[in-house]
């Protein structure tokens, strides 16, 4: 399946903006049609090179050979089903939650036969909101997840993969259930923990801060409603990483009493600490 | 009680250097007594301009009108101790340990009358260790806290928190168990909870990361020996954070199928994280 000449991108936010302007820079000739409820998203993701022309409405896209649905987490199911009935025949659908077993599901189920879907997640983000926010340095070098199912088409697929690569990414294929797992031990419980730190935090404790407080409080400060809907979403994957961090912190606070048993599981976690940064 | 004139530091790692800069560009005139096992950082904290003079035992620390003991928490108490035997009539001994319950108790138990003990916690660091790394700018506006007891030299309280504004630090008077669990809060347990996800995760999850799993670990790869001995000396109150954290995490999970309440319980921890950062 060659590269997509015409791409619809559903969502004009921060990931959908920067992928946008990320596709125009590194895959020339692409035409981009942006689809967003917010005409002000619409105009800035114009402005900044993200699009090349705007719909009002999903019927805009019947032209597309890819479409990425950039929406939050919650609409994306509806919003696909949606723009899979204009959607041309052998075309491409993939969209960028961080939650994939639940709607890569729904989607194998709903979506009809004309319209291949590969789900993907670009791991990539920063604290801004937004199209004014987006920046396509943010995407670059990072991992863009493509999960694919048995039931998923081989060329879509290897498209999808090399239109990653093209845009800069590092395309890691994975299960749906491996990468809810994943991003719930690297994301969404590491999220839940700096929330439940600074509930717990004193006043005080919150004024004083130091670095490592600092840490968790702007992690902790991350918009609300994008963070409530992935939770929501992941709760399963989020649960089985929870009873793997209580276990661990059982283990730590009985080491307590216990320096060598401490330091050893400290050791442990400052190896794979600056094995992973490495 | 007058500003000191010569000032011993024992102890030449990140945080006694960097006091010894900062007291030497601050605090016209001073003379600075260094004392370190170890010859090379005595060295390198000379070559900085941390120190004016060596010496090679506590003996070194007649003179002294003010000594600062910056050595690792382990060691403190036996150290302040030792110092305090050759230290002169009416001089003020006090520590950077960042656990002050049972360190303060022991030495108002073991310290001699003559010498007037204060105990603090410059609340400052960064991920680097040893005089190489000492930088006068890390103190910069930082807390520095002090723990008086009913047993407290009141002059000497009051000189210490002067010196503290001196090199530009900020004094923040609270009881020793007031102390303890606020650093529990803000630095100890966080560090913990990254060691438990960094130890939780799986080899795909650090390698893949993200900007949220980066922070924890950042944390997670601080210097093990350090911590140990911080977390074993504040078990107590980590203790009593690890309460208040467990019961904020039993929380979150039950609301895991209760948007509402999820959303209001992030959206506490997103305004005090806010309120904290401005």
């Amino acid at each position: 399946m060659k590269l997509p000449e015409t791409i619809g991108i559903i969502g004009l936010g921060l990931v959908g903006t920067s992928l946008g302007m990320a596709l125009h820079q590194r895959l020339h000739p692409v035409w981009i049609v942006g689809v967003d409820v917010d005409p002000k998203a619409v105009a800035l993701a114009r402005s900044r090179g993200a699009i090349d022309e705007s719909a009002h409405t999903l019927e805009g896209l019947r032209e597309a050979d890819l479409v990425i649905v950039a929406v939050p987490p919650a609409a994306v199911v509806d919003v696909a089903e949606q723009a899979a009935v204009v959607m041309k025949a052998d075309s491409v659908l993939t969209d960028v939650a961080s939650t994939k077993a639940a709607i890569v599901g729904a989607l194998e189920r709903a979506l009809p036969a004309h319209v291949h879907y590969v789900g993907g997640h670009p791991m990539a983000g920063s604290e801004g909101q937004g199209a004014a926010s987006a920046d396509p340095a943010l995407l670059a070098g990072r991992p863009f997840v493509v999960t694919p199912t048995p039931r998923t088409d081989a060329r879509a697929l290897d498209m999808v993969k090399e239109l990653v690569e093209r845009v800069g990414m590092r395309p890691v294929v994975m299960t749906p259930i491996e990468h809810d797992d994943l991003v719930a031990q690297a994301s969404h419980l590491p999220y839940l923990l700096a929330v439940a730190v600074v509930n717990a935090a004193s006043d005080r404790a919150l004024t004083v801060g130091g670095p490592t407080l600092g840490a968790f409080v702007r992690i902790a400060s991350s918009p609300v409603e994008l963070w409530a809907q992935i939770a929501l979403a992941n709760r399963t994957a989020i649960g089985r990483a929870l009873e793997g961090v209580r276990k661990e912190l059982d283990a730590l606070e009985r080491m307590l009493s216990d320096g060598s048993s401490l330091r050893a599981r400290l050791a442990r976690a400052s190896q794979r600490s600056q094995a992973a940064r490495s």
